[in-house]
């Protein structure tokens, strides 16, 4: 897929919806609610007006830096529902002065050298997906450079031995995998943003994959990174294990963009698997379903997948009953038939009253185009979960307000954390005329879930921002009263902060403010994210 | 077992060689090494003399403090062959002032503050069995307190629905299975130093334990850690997983004291494994082994074991013939049936040229007391694992030189490597009158193996220190220039500091250096230690 990113839309400009499809999914709407929806027409650049540029690059970096409307519009936010309301109203009051394009590290520096001198705000930019207000500019009177690493996009070195590869950080997900497929390989980190997300943005936001138990998040594949800061290039040696001090890598993981750009890390890689085995599951309820995961995840079976969809949410994703929880089970591998793991999966999650009769049961052993696991059940799911953020393109500027929160929590407070999200985020949505609120599990841990909440409410259009921001309020103060994590995988960006500052430990904000200090003593670095 | 810790053994007291069994070991290495060995009589407190303490604890510490000169003593030095050769010389120069051993976080708290009253150096004490020179007080003229956290030895709360335990970090491995046991729980981390280290331990040195693949390190288990700091106590959240910002756990995992004392943790825990099965395979070759290792992880069965030995080390700690090497693999569940699992790993390992007979497989199934895996090959290595630390008893003083070190490394590098650290350590040992080297896997990574390097030699008595010096410069050396780790899982201290130095990035050396600065600002906690 190649073509100009849509300023306001996901995905690229031809990929933006038109104003007739966008009148259908108004009229699917207003036959949900029950009200009349309209839906405005799509925004086009040409309306779209920007400060001018506080700042000019330098001429040495002439060639890759870029003031076109088009690119500071796009570059002005991530893809958060606030962001693409903001965008399609053409919103765009705090655009970066300047975007860079980069094609080597050496340019990383010279860029990060320029916003020095001038005291530029530096936001490193990788698939601009962030929906926790990650790439968005700083307000106030700094001019600000947005860093996207699009250019540094090559897979350096494969090593098929010890399965793991030299990448640089800016190649996005799918042309990630083209790379690593003609030696056998893949990262098998997908993300929902897998399209339009990068290897160090996932890395720099502790990104959530594709493996929903054991190494879930790509922390666990970083074999060593390497990342331009302003007071120097910071690079770990590749180890498969290492007990020398506190880790390095896991400083950087997890940085947002605050220590340093990454330009490239060493990744552990697989063997494309061969056999899978999959099962989708219905059970008589929420909690039956939830044992069942628990009880699954404690048994270190590992599934690949082990999403466990509430009723509503299997209803809406898989064509469930509305009554019944849908558990998703996927094994798969490239050296071992997966079916005996999943029996003993579906054995367990049978005691606790799962049902799946023999046709829901999918084994594909040693075929590399395996359909099991894409089909029925698992490949709807598969299908709308990719799908989703796409979604959004046709309802922004309708008055619909739809959002995902997402966190952990450990499995003995899990009940009556649950409870008390609905009860909160109920009474918020209930406020705003009504709506629903659903809930999986994208990840399962021995020691408990992440659950993953989905809301929709049809607000006043106009005022959806107001209504969006009641419900986060609201959802973000019950997870962190609760116990839980303002952000399983979604990471803190500028929108977390107020819930981050409350959940770490007051002496860790002290020492991440430290290493901020050393590394980046001028603060350019995505100012007001992680750091006060 | 109790009763009062040997001041020079590995163990108690009461577990103390008698002159008798020193002398029949003598006997055994001077038939090995073909030349008169002799064994010096074990020390008596009453020989040792200490320096006055230079400071007195304050009134309302006295009743946890003393400056006892056994305590003084066994204080002094962990347990690496160095310190083992030291103390039974009852070389003690530096010992610390007055040893502290606070009932309460609370008595933490005030030890830490007089230390800081009185500038004195805090040197955290768990179960005194570092290696790496972890417990030893810094040299110069600041006073020394060893804060010994024995006392702090309960398993405070258990929750046996996310299979967690909070408890407390002084507690030492047998203490805490035993308060684990009656909940059907297990930490299952099961060290070489099992008997004598401490949780808290652990956590701060980054222990690898029992499972040789997947979660080898005591991080993983870690869901959330209290630590005593100068500024302030520092806690996380309990949380099954998490991606708001980086990790802070992590920061504490492998502080080595540092950063603070941590008192006590939220660890994941397992049920105790009711299903277990196990085979010793021999190969033809150490490179037929190494690659049938690399294989069956990277086939990601995740075996509890996967422990290779080379054909000397095979023949050595489990009667091989010196020719074969020795896979030892072993799988254990609490609810799963292991047998297919290692049916699939037999398989992909006789594929490498490895051989073992249908009574080399047990398999034990829906017992508690299954045998597999304790007898045979497996438990003859077993056995030998958790007595070698006994060993140096009965060999001190005697001339012999004996000591481990163990890196991380990729596969692609391994061969090469394995050969450039044989060619090195063995030149340095055969430059010390001749003596063994063997290596053994005792964790292995998908992306590459965890080498545990064994030598012997033996030396002119009084010249052990000097000629081990010597050797383990060569080692660690050629460690480093080959791109390994310094150390796997035994941690930094003070003797793995010049290679730390070379190993870590710089720019991490700077912003460990400021978060000492933020939460240490005097400088307290085991001064030169990972920081300058």
């Amino acid at each position: 897929m190649t073509g100009r990113r849509s300023f306001w839309a996901w995905g690229l400009e031809a990929e933006e919806p038109t104003n007739e499809q966008r009148q259908q999914a108004a009229a699917r709407l207003a036959a949900r609610y029950g009200v009349p929806v309209e839906a405005p027409p799509v925004p086009r650049i040409e309306q779209v007006q920007l400060r001018p540029p506080r700042i000019a690059p330098p001429e040495a970096l002439a060639e890759i830096c870029t003031t076109d409307t088009h690119e500071r519009a796009a570059h002005h936010y991530g893809k958060s529902f606030r962001d693409i309301v903001r965008a399609f109203r053409c919103e765009f009051p705090n655009p970066p002065d300047v975007v860079a394009f980069p094609r080597t590290e050496a340019e990383v520096v010279a860029v990060l050298e320029w916003c020095a001198q001038v005291n530029a705000a530096a936001v490193p930019y990788g698939g601009g997906s962030s929906v926790v207000g990650g790439v968005e500019p700083p307000a106030g009177d700094r001019p600000v450079v947005s860093i996207d690493l699009r250019e540094l996009n090559r897979v350096l070195e494969v090593d098929p031995v010890s399965r793991a590869a030299r990448i640089q950080a800016g190649v996005l997900g799918p042309a990630l995998e083209e790379q690593l497929r003609p030696h056998g390989l893949t990262l098998r980190h997908f993300p929902q943003s897998f399209e339009w997300s990068s290897l160090g943005g996932w890395i720099a936001t502790r990104s959530g994959g594709h493996y929903a138990t054991n190494h879930t998040h790509i922390d666990d594949f970083v074999e060593s990174v390497r990342m331009v800061t302003p007071k120097g290039v910071w690079e770990s040696r590749r180890l498969p294990g290492s007990g020398a001090g506190p880790s390095p890598d896991r400083l950087v993981i997890g940085s947002e963009g605050t220590l340093g750009i990454i330009t490239e890390a060493w990744m552990r890689l697989q063997a494309r698997p061969r056999f899978r085995a999959s099962a989708g599951m219905l059970f008589p309820t929420w909690e039956a379903g939830y044992e069942a995961a628990r009880r699954v995840v404690q048994a270190k079976l590992w599934p690949a997948n082990c999403r466990l969809l509430d009723p509503a949410e299997a209803e809406a994703a898989a064509g469930g009953d509305g009554v019944h929880a849908l558990l998703i089970l996927g094994f798969e591998s490239a050296e071992v038939p997966q079916g005996p793991y999943l029996q003993e999966a579906v054995r367990i999650a049978r005691e606790c009253g799962g049902e799946v009769d023999a046709a829901g049961i999918r084994i594909a052993d040693g075929t590399d185009d395996a359909d099991a696991g894409r089909q029925g059940a698992v490949g709807a799911w598969r299908n709308a979960f990719i799908r989703a953020p796409y979604q959004r393109n046709l309802t922004a500027g309708t008055g619909v307000v739809g959002d995902t929160f997402e966190t952990a929590i450990t499995w003995d407070r899990w009940p009556e954390f649950d409870r008390v999200i609905r009860e909160h985020v109920g009474a918020a949505i209930a406020a705003a005329s009504g709506g629903s609120l659903t809930c999986r599990f994208t990840h399962v841990y021995p020691d408990g879930p992440a659950p993953y909440y989905t809301f929709q409410v049809l607000g006043k259009p106009g005022g959806e921002l107001e209504t969006w921001a009641a419900i986060k309020q609201a959802a973000s103060d019950a997870v962190i009263a609760g116990g839980g994590t303002i952000t399983h995988h979604h990471a803190v960006g500028r929108d977390h902060m107020p819930w981050y500052r409350q959940q770490r430990p007051p002496l860790f904000a002290e020492a991440l403010r430290a290493v901020k200090a050393a590394l980046d003593p001028q603060g350019l670095l995505n100012p007001g994210i992680l750091v006060d």
